[in-house]
């Protein structure tokens, strides 16, 4: 399989040295418009090629599949064009910059019959997949709520607010844990700089169940916290990505219900138990994604990051951004407002 | 000064404590109907009397000042009882269990020229004390954010709500420390038992200057939070009361402006700097505001923790309410809904 | 049972406290020369009486049992006294300043058929209970090492040195855990101060089987730290006493040995794992010792904290002041010095 | 200047990706015997020559420096290869594996003007550096301990024992920080497999000035902790490795000397203080070695991790394994062993 890396700016150089290291794939050009950078790729890489433009990378016959890391606004038009020259495309999150964008690109690629997925790195991370078996097991129960702060001193983005930046690792990992679909969404965000953009958001999702999932995201704390909690009735757990060795930790604790006869109603008393750490997996999430890819285009199989995900948190973030707009209203997914 | 403590359930054994321990105070009676409490007074505490019936202590001629530590739901009556038998007061939180009772109680008072103060203990710790010198000592700058995390496994509430219960003591505290009145609330909640009680809840503080507060309450989380993040222009302070030594650390970060000639356009950058962790003076709050008590009934002095703060405390809660119930729609704090 | 407690400083406070509040038990007597703190026992217990000199409540003839909490200097004559009054005694560690003391006490109250326990408090905590019971049911395995740290910025003591002081609760604790005799003792330590009394002092135990036990303490260090490490060629405990909730975490790693074909020769790898924090039982230590110290006097059971443990640790701490002062000779348990 | 690298194990590579990158240096030669890794050299660094032997590279004329990273065992004959050669050489860490081929080399540098430097990294980090400030401008006072703890589940050495895999660097560290030479040693060490290599360690230095450094170094610890406290008579530090931006901590605490009038005598009392936590330079460690290596050999400037260091550390090593060999003998560091 030869590939195509669009891009070689903060996430690019990570693409191509996974995709590098893989026997059943090479990585043959790079396109990428900056010189200094381009000659960065051929110093330590003599065998790819590089070209300025992206047209001129997709027009080559022997290119398969194409990874492109480029900025957020240029994702439907790359994308769109890899697929009309019939490549294979796995694109860094998110899918595109507004739904209607990203529905025409999973059509296109459903047409075409062309792998279309999105680099959610988070998911193939060894916490979430155990968080994913937990959750597939039944040992967390049925789900309750989902907490998620993931805050710090962060880069300031100059295309897009800190949820799209932020919360589409969180909300890509939730819509992975969750198999049920969201029902609706608000959000609130302040910006402190004079270009509007939101660098402080909260964002809650709700679901049907009645779970709901919260997301706390900052690009100006103090502090850096990347944890998500995640309750159900049999056991709650925490995955703290802060932590060097116990990412996660599942508690054997819950809330349950007693009877107070005097006085004759409902008590709700909670349980706190044992804790246990299970192992997590180390490897490389993006190694691991490479290899998904490369297994989708050569052997069919179907991606844990697929456009199906990637779409999904796409019309997570376009709702969230409507409800920010008009002050928190409830969205529905569909775009309704919903009217108190 | 002679004092009456009304209710001795949990929180009246540590007033009782507080106020024996102190020079200038006697605690003359105690009013609990079960027996078994009152016989637990009478066996710690020889010379205090026990009545049975609030009422009787209230009557008692000799009795200068009232402590009450009884269910939310008494508040208003007796708090009310007390101060029409002339009695100065101090309440636990909160106030009243609406604003029209609180500011009833207030207003009577005021009108009868008692001092009415409500027990919320956090604003008497050395870690809040130090947090409102950082803000009036010009240390943290112009205030942007406040992000406050309370969480916990806790002992699920009968007649009042997550926000009631826990956002109370936060909610106190960011009064104290920020001068400027709410201008709007938003809150979301959710219970998980069939009392519909709300044991998850989100609240928002909207602010005329911008500055926004979020507050995230729980009582059904396997781990035990209590994080307060307060960002300024200047600095950033962190609050963490499960800290046992480093309660309040000072970061010396930010977010600085820089311009980028080549894209025409502001960059905003953070800035990483030292970090200083005060020592934060060791006393038993409680104590203090006990302190602050007898000196506001016998010096005429303004207690920290004074009827306005309570006051206001309610006003937010109960918006929040109004807020949570009309599916987060933001409210404005004279009541009124803020349509989009 | 009725008990005497001797000495009202910084430990009685708390014995008092915990044998009154039993059912099985009254404390009718507190020996205490310093009236003030003589009047304290009597405002807090009017039921109580208080006598100046220990001779007079070691006399009183319904005086059954004794607890013991004056400074060490005193534990021998007190613990005779009260021995040959025929009471039954429990002595806050360590029994007494040298092994020819300990030796003569713990031969007296056989004699006499007395209880004789030393307030080893740690044992009767429910991470020191858990730590027993995986050490006994195999769950760690055969132990290899215990590497124990208790630092923090202490008060300094004027008769005994730091390892006296704080190395006592962590070797009652090996000691516990341990059934096997300590073989040797080597210790080191230093004095910051012109008394010459050894603030920072390092301390090991070698056993036949070829566990080793290492102890660091310190008063002088800026952060408090209290964590042993048992490991075992099964598992491995850290028992982390500053920790709130999670004091013990059992670590399902260890050393396995694999063979290196190439350079032929024996390879040992590690093995990582899964990690389980047990449930602590939450417990007053001290409440529990006490109920151990009624049951032993009034049932005859075998108390957790005996005198032969006691008598243990005398023996260790004398041989650790005899290493030190031969700059960290190693010494047999039996007092001989051995040399290289 | 052109460079040699022999060796391309473990750390090799990290070598030359730091030397590769540098513009004042040419990595000319890398010698590796095994095939495999001398294929990646070539396919990384297509520039970069591959020899098989170490002599081959050294013999090369236009070869100016050599930087060793071969097994300890064949340290001490490369670096005199090497010099004899008439190269510059920079060793990974220890020098050699005794005293005496450590002198000679040391040695042979002056004789032939040539650089030799040892890779003692753990000098060049931005903590290390603070910390030799904070002593240096008198910060913390006089020093009056250091307190190391260096364990982990580690990869167990076949040649050296855990204290030349791991106290090295903290022996290092310590020379480095302060000024005074050490007088003596005291060292205990266990092992647990049968090649009776140490896996566990003690390590004392004593200091004339009555400064006492310990190390406790352990490959079989299941949490992995690198912390070292320096106790000064002004203030203390903290340097945590583990800890991701608060590596070090300056604690405004000590110990003051008070008198009590009651007991005649001195009462030593302590005092709790403010914590300041600068920020630490981020940089790596390998590279700031990498150029004051260069700078050595260029611009004649003297290195900070100089050949004395990495003799003293020999010294220090030797030392302690004869103490642990003689049961923990107090040994002299001009080799004489200390008696009682």
């Amino acid at each position: 399989m030869n590939l195509a890396v669009l891009g070689y700016g903060y996430w690019g150089p990570h693409l191509v040295r996974n995709f590098v290291g893989r026997p059943d794939c090479t990585v043959s050009v790079v396109a990428e418009e900056r010189p200094e950078r381009a000659a960065a790729v051929r110093r330590l890489y003599p065998a790819v090629r590089t070209v300025e433009r992206a047209e001129e990378a997709l027009s080559l016959p022997d290119v398969d599949a194409v990874a492109i890391a480029t900025p957020v606004a240029t994702h439907y038009q790359l994308v769109r064009r890899a697929l009309e020259h019939g490549k294979h495309v796995v694109v860094e999150k998110p899918l595109a910059g507004s739904v209607a964008e990203a529905e025409e690109l999973v059509a296109l690629a459903a047409g075409r019959r062309r792998v279309l997925m999105v680099d959610h790195t988070f998911l193939y991370t060894g916490a979430v997949q155990l968080l994913k078996r937990l959750v597939t097991d039944g040992s967390l129960g049925r789900l309750t709520y989902v907490d998620s702060t993931r805050i710090n001193l962060g880069l300031f983005q100059h295309d897009i607010n800190v949820l799209w930046d932020l919360a589409a690792h969180d909300v890509s990992i939730v819509r992975y844990l969750v198999e049920e679909p969201v029902a609706s969404v608000q959000a609130i965000g302040v910006s402190h700089t004079p270009n509007g953009i939101e660098d402080i958001a909260y964002l809650v999702l709700n679901f049907a169940s009645g779970l709901i999932a919260h997301f706390n995201c900052s690009w100006i704390s103090p502090v850096k916290i990347r944890r998500m909690l995640i309750g159900g009735d049999r056991r709650m757990a925490l995955y703290d990505d802060m932590e060097a060795t116990e990412k996660v930790k599942v508690y054997d604790s819950g809330v349950e219900v007693s009877s107070d006869e005097e006085r004759q109603r409902l008590l709700f008393d909670y349980r706190v138990g044992d804790i246990f750490v299970p192992k997590v997996a180390v490897r490389e999430a993006l190694e691991a994604m490479a290899a998904d890819f490369v297994s989708a285009v050569t052997q069919g199989t179907t991606p844990v990051s697929s456009s199906a995900v990637g779409l999904e948190v796409v019309r997570i973030l376009e709702a969230s951004q409507l409800s920010i707009k008009s002050s928190g209203q409830l969205i529905r997914l569909d775009g309704a407002v919903v009217r108190a």
